[in-house]
């Protein structure tokens, strides 16, 4: 029986989630808010991780690990950030479990912390207190530390990748001597992030800075790449924060600069979560399942055998076995389904819903034509091809796949981003979906009042976008740019 | 100023805390009991993670990742696991803060939890309450999942890396549809923790079962890896469970067999920790600093210029950068301290106390002749190599190291195990530390009773040793075979 999965056009938000679940990615679990990332889902965080750690260590970071456990008053030390982080949050009060008398088994109220742990939300408080102790001179700076770690955030609401209580992420936090160097670090790991999500996830993404109203709580400014998804939503994919010294400051980080005098640190923090496998699945996927780019799909060929005997599969498995080989030794990633307990259509439609980006099958005509029938994902395209020019066919496809899928990832950005210059249609493109491009006098009590008439947001005031002055969409007040508005997630 | 640490001799447990701090791995937090990995431990972290994890995948094991925090009552499910665990932990009982009429932040009385969430200690619970979901019959089996994450046992006295309230580990959890297979898997991991502590550590370990009363609560069999210290002391370096069928139980894990009947799942678990950098810090370590086995050590060459001025420091570094491009292309792991802030001398005992396995300096002399001063950390030998030969020279010394430092382990202990027959030998030798091979009667009652005469306890019953009948050291009672007792950490 092959799995069914709700379509796009009848309800996108089980769309994602049907696939999330059929595609084996994950699922939710006993806890509340938490989630479950299985095998196959992780393999493509770890395809991820890899990836990305590489573009930080050749970039002069180098890893480190800080605990979990923020003490409560931490937050209460930068004044925007407790704000923003100090409210929904696990909160561990106490070190021990007892038997009560009946034997069951109870906090023990003996055990109660003297003062409350957090469980991190984010590390700036607890690294920036650790940092005082690590930066006496300038001597000691930069710090350029990433960690890869778990997060927690309470959610009523949770969506599988996209918000979930328990998140896995990783957070890269610098100390710099001036303020230059910070904002440079946070541009350039912006950079980073897009050149990743696009050459990687195949995903598009506008990069540009965050408003007051929507920037990190405890930033100067907030740097951001922001993708558009299919149904029209645009969601955040990555933040680079420029931080001042706000941090600094709050831990009491001074440093003796090259002029010998006490000052203190600049900073800056980013990062990325398995949010983005959320990203990858709203961007590419379709009623068929997932659609994986190949440079992350764990499995980028699946090879399967079609027979109907025991003479017919030894053959058939021979030839796959060497195809398997010969791939391989390409560093193409090949899983191999030889199992008998399911049928060849079975597993056709089982990889197509785990976007496995090219499907090799043979079977006794194959096998007497020195052929196999190829099939991708992307497209669903069938050729036929020659054993003899396999071995070249399948590494150029992978890359032409990984090609067409940002290709019509950014066809469908350009499409569906409108520039609007007036209040009505301004409402009714919102209300389509998709990035809207308009004029904003820059106040906080503009965008406030916009998202509460259309729901929308300021996604963010794009970088190198020409000054271009304009009026309001909404007050009709001068503007000097545009800025991108969607709804989002 | 270079720094100075506590001899070995003088007091072996501050020489330990002396190295991890000085040689910059880790450091106590603003957390009680949770320590901040500093990037150069967690290098070593990452490498040791790196070979590992190929380890488990070439042997068919995946990597997933399940949730941080596990509901009080999954706990009560398995009896003999709940004794084990549920005790000292850190427990989440509020998911919210507040502003209180002042302005501080307090814990939102509002907010709390129906249940009370643990942050895991282990996550046999929330598995196996998730493997419940997975599998439904033979096919699904075996399942071979490992997970990288961080851990909290809520600890009173804490010593970096080796107790620490939170740390970070790898954990498996396997399921397989018969006992046999369950069994085996248990084995072969604990083959695996052998060969990667033995190859990648340099540390010889003993591997045998775990008595009933040290094993893991839950297991029906633990295997071990026992490693001993310089203070003679032992340290358990990672254990591998052969569960049974008491998780499958406790969380009603049932799957149809191959004779098409419903049974209940079998089971392993195994994991090793941040705990063996503990156990590389102990075993090689000297009064100098840290020793680190090549194929571990972050940096494999260190390279410094020595030079009295500007035109010397120009001429030397030319030279410099090629040797390092030169074992770069070897795949060797070169740091380069080129800093004119810090003298040669400084340098020398810097590297020296971050056990990097071979320094080569160079000065105007050296430069004249076409060799470089060679420096051995294990031997702190000095030879004079030409340039000529330095590629295939330091390939080959990297090889040595490695392998001197396990055979001065293995001699070290090999030295340091004793056959006793007699208590009040028994009694001396086990104070004077290192393993002791002795008979014992096999019940807990002489185990508990030997651990308070002595602090001794059981660290291993070997694997493949030999039956030899004999008595009881303490009750001269019956015994089929030796076991090994020692002090531990």
């Amino acid at each position: 029986m092959s799995k069914k999965i709700t379509s796009r056009l009848e309800n996108f938000s089980k769309w994602y989630n049907d696939i999330i679940l059929q595609a084996d990615l994950a699922e939710n679990s006993g806890v509340r808010g938490c989630m479950v990332i299985k095998p196959y889902g992780f393999a493509v965080w770890e395809e991820m991780k890899n990836i990305l750690d590489k573009m930080f260590k050749e970039t002069g970071h180098v890893n480190a690990y800080f605990p979990l456990f923020i003490p409560k008053s931490f937050f209460s030390k930068e004044a925007s950030h407790v704000d923003g982080f100090a409210k929904e949050c696990a909160v561990v009060t106490h070190y021990r479990l007892k038997n009560d008398n009946d034997g069951k088994i109870i906090v023990d109220s003996d055990a109660k912390l003297e003062e409350e742990l957090i469980v991190r939300p984010t590390s700036e408080t607890i690294i920036w207190d650790t940092y005082r102790k690590w930066i006496k001179s300038y001597r000691d700076l930069p710090l350029l530390i990433n960690q890869w770690a778990n997060v927690v955030r309470w959610e009523m609401r949770t969506r599988l990748f996209l918000r979930t209580s328990e998140f896995l992420w990783q957070e890269g936090h610098t100390a710099h001597e001036n303020k230059q160097e910070a904002i440079e670090e946070a541009e350039k790991i912006l950079g980073i992030y897009k050149k990743f999500i696009e050459e990687n996830l195949a995903i598009p993404v506008l990069d540009g800075l965050k408003t007051n109203r929507e920037k990190f709580a405890g930033a100067v400014d907030t740097y951001c790449v922001e993708a558009l998804m299919q149904d029209g939503k645009a969601l955040q994919a990555g933040t680079s924060h420029f931080l001042g010294q706000n941090f600094a400051k709050a831990f009491d980080v001074k440093f003796a600069n090259r002029n010998g005098q006490l000052d203190y640190v600049w900073a800056s923090s980013w990062g990325v979560s398995t949010r983005l496998i959320g990203a990858l699945v709203m961007t590419h996927s379709d009623d068929k399942g997932l659609v994986l780019p190949p440079k992350l799909a764990p499995h980028q060929v699946v090879l399967i055998p079609i027979y109907h005997n025991k003479d017919e599969y030894d053959n058939v498995i021979t030839v796959l076995k060497k195809i398997a080989q010969a791939l391989r030794g390409l560093n193409i990633r090949v899983k191999e389904d030889f199992r008998d307990t399911h049928k060849p259509g079975w597993k056709f439609s089982e990889y197509e819903m785990k976007g496995v980006p090219l499907r090799i099958a043979m079977g006794p005509r194959d096998l007497a034509n020195n052929t196999v029938e190829l099939v991708r994902r992307d497209t669903l395209e069938k050729t036929e091809v020659s054993l003899d020019t396999l071995s070249d066919v399948v590494p150029g496809l992978l890359n032409t796949i990984q090609d067409a899928l940002f290709l019509k990832a950014k066809l469908f950005k350009e499409q569906n981003t409108f520039k609007v210059n007036d209040w009505d249609e301004f409402k009714e493109v919102i209300n389509r979906g998709g990035f809207v491009s308009a004029h904003w006098d820059g106040t906080s009590e503009t965008e406030d009042e916009i998202k509460k008439l259309t729901k929308a947001t300021i996604r963010c005031i794009p970088i190198n976008s020409k000054e271009e002055p304009g009026a309001c969409v909404l007050t009709k007040k001068p503007s000097v740019q545009r800025v991108i508005f969607a709804k989002s997630y």
